[in-house]
């Protein structure tokens, strides 16, 4: 595969699956390149909220905005060039806040192979 | 393993293996903790050139500054918020520009141990 640049003028975002929430995905890199990892942008509309459970390894990097993670009763809160690495077995609450976001991600494996 | 959050201010640079530039990396998460892939920030001192052999998938989230990779004679440029996926197997340039730059960085599997 060859070296490939992403942008988030490039991103194609569609509503993640299995909710009904303003929370859209845009995989730029995935098992159609024939790597190993899942590469994306994520768009949060403002409050979101979005449970879930972590099937696969998923880092989250904050470009715009911030984003909280609630995971076995703790939350963590990250902005602009801050990550939150959810690894593979946890139950997750993320939540936008007012001013949404615009987050980068990579999984490992794919994440939708794994829904 | 718990969610994870990291920012640069918690980041402990060290440079780069293999290289004397003003290159530094530092690992956030990586086999320590148990899971597959490392997730780390990158700085880069102004007009730094690194020629290196890309021997795991490395996608790296450029959150200041501008980075440039060159490979197979094409040369990918990102500024902050854009994404470069160097997929293994690439023989790659990368430079810094005149404003340096920090990156978040995401490989599978583990760099520091497939040197």
């Amino acid at each position: 595969m060859k070296v490939l640049r992403f942008g988030p003028a490039d991103a194609v975002f569609e509503r993640s699956p299995g909710q009904d929430a303003d929370i859209f995905a845009a995989n730029m890199a995935d098992q159609k390149q024939g790597g190993p990892i899942t590469v994306g942008y994520g768009r949060y509309g403002p409050d979101q909220v979005l449970e879930t459970d972590i099937v696969v390894d998923d880092v989250m990097v904050v470009l715009e905005g911030r984003v909280s993670v609630e995971a076995a009763g703790e939350t963590l809160t990250a902005g602009p060039g801050e990550i939150i690495y959810m690894s593979k077995g946890n139950a997750v609450i993320i939540r936008s806040h007012a001013e949404g976001a615009l987050t980068a991600y990579v999984t490992y494996p794919h994440w939708s192979e794994a829904e």
